[in-house]
């Protein structure tokens, strides 16, 4: 069904655009390990937003990137025209998760052929309405969304990193953006506020319609000039990689968002159960394992549920 | 408005039977401390059931009880023919709040009167319908639990000290009532799994036929034979001293349950709210000061505003 549904797509526009990173990953649980599997921003929301609408890839990957990689790309029924092949070694990071599964140490991050990225978006991309500018240099994101000629919804993500290295872009950025994701801790790290409404009415005041804290396995919050919304997670069974969840839900909300049409509080509600839902499926395997299963029926199902968690 | 109600109520039978401890708290946090303040998990939860329901409290207390706070017992509408006042000083605890307001460490506990306690209900509390075991030695618990008639609903709350120090005694009160709660960390160390899923599995074959998880300001969740909600906590401007919240929370579930006089999902469902409502009002102040101004309005406004913020 999903994979009909993804082939079938392939001829259409793309309505998605995603910049961010390609990487292989290597990392480490208390449960098990996984060497060089596909990773970065873009591999997770690129395969979340697939299952909703047409979406294509802005990244760069070495000549070391396996092709069985691309083909895993090919078989979310991605638009690849925007991922570019060049000379050195793909993007790699190593991380080791504490035993709750929750907290992480970077071990190593090699940038490689990432250093010099200066991503050009393919024609056919420009027309795009909704773009998610993935976690990357807000100098990169910046870079794209200047190529866009008139996107209807840009969602931003962002980390520690750049807040604390490069500030003023980012600054830069969030202002241009209808909404901004950010995990509570980056929030605060950003407003400089502790009380997560206190960080809002900051951040807020820097840009964004939309604001999305992320919370990890608690859900996540979004403040809009309509008000909060609560966003619940859903609980899984069995966690086993959490890497990745943050784009997982990031991809599948505009992905989702593109599919609804329309730029209405209900659209963006709804969008985000889905964000919540995809990214519950990603937890639950290595690297793209939880999704490359996944079928649209699957997704309707726990969204169902996850709705009737949250009825009074 | 909310005073003429209790002092309305104060002829009626008592509803809500609530056990636990009654404390002289002295609380430190990053930004003020509070010095002897009136605390325990009793005084917390009466306070948060009296808005709901005619509550009756089952604790002890020594000849150094400040007569202001028999006062404000009495201004809750609290029935005190429970409360006992014996030879020696009150139960006393010191802790100290970490710079994020959630995790505490405890600094000091003189148990004093509360060493040799040993509870007997007033005959008018025996045929009470609603049961609230606040936290408190099980041995203590199931011996208030003993002396109920039929019972309609009892929820027991617990804590990481009575898991390890005298677990079967817990074990045996657990089987016993309708309704556990516990937050994240006692849920995985009493079940041993590491998933709060997992844990609820393990732990509903102990007996209750509802687990509240608590996780602070993440909310609940709920696991019952119709399957999971969802339990919002309502984002506060500004937490002052979370001490009790999970007592409020307790509280006004129970007195929310008697209002509502059905053990359906919905009530379950609703007076959950109520108590994640009544508990972010509570950490707005220090000991009780955020119940004390509080009135059932503000409780239906807050009521409305979170349930406008899970609605899809």
């Amino acid at each position: 069904m999903a994979a009909a549904k993804r082939i079938r797509n392939r001829d259409s526009a793309v309505k998605v655009v995603i910049v961010g990173s390609i990487g292989l990953d290597t990392i480490k649980t208390p449960h098990s390990n996984a060497a060089n599997v596909l990773g970065g921003s873009i591999s997770y929301a690129c395969a979340a937003a697939s299952f909703f609408a047409r979406s294509g890839m802005v990244g760069v990957v070495g000549y070391d990137f396996p092709s069985n990689y691309v083909k895993m790309y090919r078989d979310f029924g991605l638009d690849l025209t925007g991922l570019k092949r060049v000379e050195g070694r793909t993007f790699r990071w190593t991380g080791e998760y504490d035993k709750d599964l929750i907290s992480r140490k970077t071990l190593a991050t090699e940038l490689n052929v990432f250093a010099d990225f200066a991503p050009v978006l393919p024609e056919s991309y420009c027309d795009a309405p909704y773009v998610l500018l993935a976690n990357i240099a807000p100098e990169l994101q910046l870079r794209v969304l200047a190529q866009m000629k008139s996107p209807k919804f840009v969602v931003a993500d962002t980390m520690n990193m750049w807040i604390n290295q490069t500030r003023a872009q980012l600054l830069k950025l969030i202002a241009k953006v209808d909404m901004l994701t950010i995990n509570d801790e980056e929030a605060r790290l950003l407003a400089g506020k502790t009380s997560l409404k206190e960080c809002a009415a900051v951040i807020a005041a820097m840009g964004p319609k939309y604001l999305v804290i992320k919370k990890g396995e608690h859900g996540a919050l979004l403040f809009s000039r309509s008000g909060i919304f609560i966003v619940p997670a859903f609980p899984v069974d069995r966690l086993r990689d959490p890497t990745g969840a943050g784009d997982c839900f990031a991809g599948a909300f505009i992905g989702a968002m593109a599919r609804g049409g329309k730029i209405s509080d209900r659209n963006v509600r709804q969008s985000l159960l889905f964000g919540s839902v995809v990214a519950s499926f990603g937890v639950q395997e290595f690297s793209l394992g939880g999704l490359s299963k996944l079928t649209m029926t699957a997704i309707r199902e726990r969204y169902a549920a996850l709705r009737k968690m949250i009825a009074v």
